[in-house]
């Protein structure tokens, strides 16, 4: 049986037309509301204004005594400390000339006070006085009232990324719940008749599924938690009552049966569903046999059967879905420039991604090493890649030394070493 | 009241002077064996090694026709089609001369085949009879038994942190469970008089503690969910109490109450406690006020009360304890070469962290420009910043266009643009 696909399909697509194709289609999810201890990570879905002056007075920046600058322009100078202010405090007395007040990190000043001397810069006497003898100008050290924020400010944008940075904003204005576009649902789908389940008995004849497990893992780096669905079998009707639960979600992700053989139902299924196909097929390595479809606004995507292919396949198309389906206005991933250790093939015509792990040279510089193996069977060389090189369609093979792009993947986010000079 | 800290505590380290103090006095926690689904990002405990041959026997790597490469020498040549293998099946017929099998993409060779053509380089003739024109060499787009992974290869070493693509290997040798180390128990405790929290009625005299929820956040980035304490307040009786709760954790972090004045009584509270503190004070901006002590295994850092400066003490010294604890071998963040946009001002003795936006310059390379405000105060300026750029202590102030290390923060992960070629 061959159900014709939907003659709109593209084929054959540039990665950059296939990314298009797909971002195209895809709009933000709604918003929800959440507490503050889920919002890592999400867009924000509304404007956030300041409810509050911050500081909400003019405080001291450092430990040491408010005093009135005029009184210690001849050093050195002693004064009577009138008054002992902390953070939180408000001060009771307004400074007279021969006074000042011992003041802390955060504290109010006290009026007729306009600069502060540090602790370090003073000696304490007898008597409740201090002795000033280094000179300090007028309003040093001083955090002037609605310096970093001022009630009504706009202080974070919709669509921001949640970040821990914005989560202090956040509780800086007192919001313990926060408008933030809501996460897609995803679901997983493997297919093929000689798989074999994480918890199924081992048989040495079938060949383990992986790939709907490293599948799971990269979309739990965008914090998403996806349902694994199972395997479907290769009976059109078992595969049809999966496909039906997999369209139920925000985002279908299909393993396996993309290729062009007489028993890959996976396409003509869908295209039986109603799932309109936008293109199958883009012009990469490894990952070429990869297809997009959509129902009403659930995305479908067929992902190769290859290990690497999949995981390099949801990198490139998935995770600037699953990003823009978030709100997030930053979909790809982190590119740097590194320099190749070696040569690398590629074949004219289509853009190939080369795991690589990363290493300095002499000059701080970025080198790419491309992992032991290329094959795109080979899982291994995803677990210990750093970085996906981009080798482009035009060039043909890259010599040793080239400059390339490389995609930074969750590896890379840390290094050995901190960089800072000792 | 003054309790004295003890005497072996040091002061002013530079800042990688105080991470090799905090890293030293770090051994990962124990492990514990946890489902695959919850072991991304955790480092793993123990070897594994392959349970099977994959591929478990000679697999063709695309879909087309098994045959025999002596058929195929002289071109044209028609074979008779004896069987169609998929994946998963085992192929009934050995291939006799002048014969060819159908064959998908992972499907089993039969045995006398040598060679694959794929579906594309063939023409399907009548009476279950193809045509074969292009020539292929032997063995071509076949993938051998056993040539990804060999039964009791070490597939993956203790100490290796498990990304998506160890999930795969994971998954590949058939591991639903796996031993990783675990999380260490965070706690997070503000204090303050002058703090409002976050569900406290509005007070505009008052400070909101947005510090400690920053704080969990930068915890939750490294996918641990820490335990918020709540507010100490100023008396000491009270702080004693919250911080013995806190010292029954692996790490406890203290917002606030770090400097120098009469009233901060968190380092002699902890020294009563029998805190053993070894460093406070590090030549940095922000974050000169940090200190660091241990009690038993358990860490504490107290960390300064300006936003900024507690979540680049952070950056510096929390983060790194908590990947050590966790096992990870990486645990600084990632760094690259940047040019400044513009003038740096940084004193000298002490190493600045500036924060910056990313952008990229017509040759590609990155370009820092520090934010609007770097007030320690001003929180927004982390929220808004994609790095921390370093400059060094002993430079003096960084001329524009000046090379510097910038550190990678959470929303430098993503970028604009796919940066492949169309």
């Amino acid at each position: 049986m061959k159900t014709s696909i939907a003659s709109s399909e593209a084929t054959d697509l540039s990665v950059p037309e296939a990314q298009a194709c797909i971002l195209d289609r895809i709009t933000p999810l709604d918003a929800e509301e959440v507490g503050l201890a889920q919002a890592l990570g999400r867009a924000l879905a509304e404007e956030i204004r300041a409810n509050r002056d911050l500081p909400p007075y003019d405080v001291s920046a450092m430990d040491g005594y408010a005093v009135r600058a005029a009184d210690i322009t001849e050093l050195p100078r002693t004064l009577q400390i009138i008054e002992d202010i902390k953070a939180g405090d408000t001060p009771r007395l307004p400074l007279q000339s021969g006074q000042c007040a011992r003041i802390m990190t955060g504290a109010q000043l006290p009026s007729g006070a306009d600069t502060i001397v540090r602790v370090e810069d003073t000696r304490p006497l007898e008597n409740d006085k201090v002795e000033f003898s280094v000179p300090v100008k007028p309003a040093t050290d001083i955090r002037l009232c609605g310096e970093n924020m001022r009630r009504g400010d706009v202080v974070l944008q919709p669509g921001e990324e949640i970040t821990p940075g914005t989560v202090g904003v956040l509780a800086t204005v007192k919001r313990a719940m926060v408008k933030v576009v809501r996460k897609p649902r995803v679901a997983i789908l493997s297919n093929g008749d000689e798989l074999e389940a994480l918890d199924d008995p081992f048989d040495p004849r079938k060949i383990p599924d992986s790939n709907s497990h490293a599948l799971m893992a990269q979309v739990q780096t965008l914090g998403i938690e996806p349902v694994h669905l199972g395997i479907a079998r290769d009976k059109p009707d078992e595969l049809a009552d999966f496909l039906k639960r997999g369209l139920g979600y925000d985002v279908l992700l299909i393993s396996g049966g993309t290729s062009v053989g007489d028993h890959d139902h996976v396409r003509p299924t869908l295209a039986t569903l109603g799932v309109a196909m936008h293109f199958w097929r883009v012009k990469m390595r490894p990952g070429h046999p990869v297809a997009f479809g959509t129902l009403n606004r659930t995305l479908v995507f067929c992902l190769p059967g290859n290990p690497v292919s999949s995981m390099v396949c949801f990198e490139q198309f998935v995770l600037p879905a699953l990003r823009r389906l978030m709100g997030h206005r930053r979909l790809f991933r982190r590119t740097i420039s590194v320099q190749l250790a070696q040569a690398v093939k590629s074949r004219q015509g289509r853009v190939e991604f080369v795991r690589a792990t990363l290493s300095r040279d002499a000059s701080g510089a970025y080198v790419a090493t491309p992992t032991a193996s290329q094959s795109s069977g080979d899982i291994r060389s995803m677990a210990c890649a750093d970085a996906l090189v981009v080798a482009p369609h035009d060039g043909g093979n890259l010599p040793a030394n080239a400059i390339a792009h490389a995609q930074l993947l969750e590896t890379a986010a840390f290094q050995d070493a901190p960089d800072i000079q000792d």
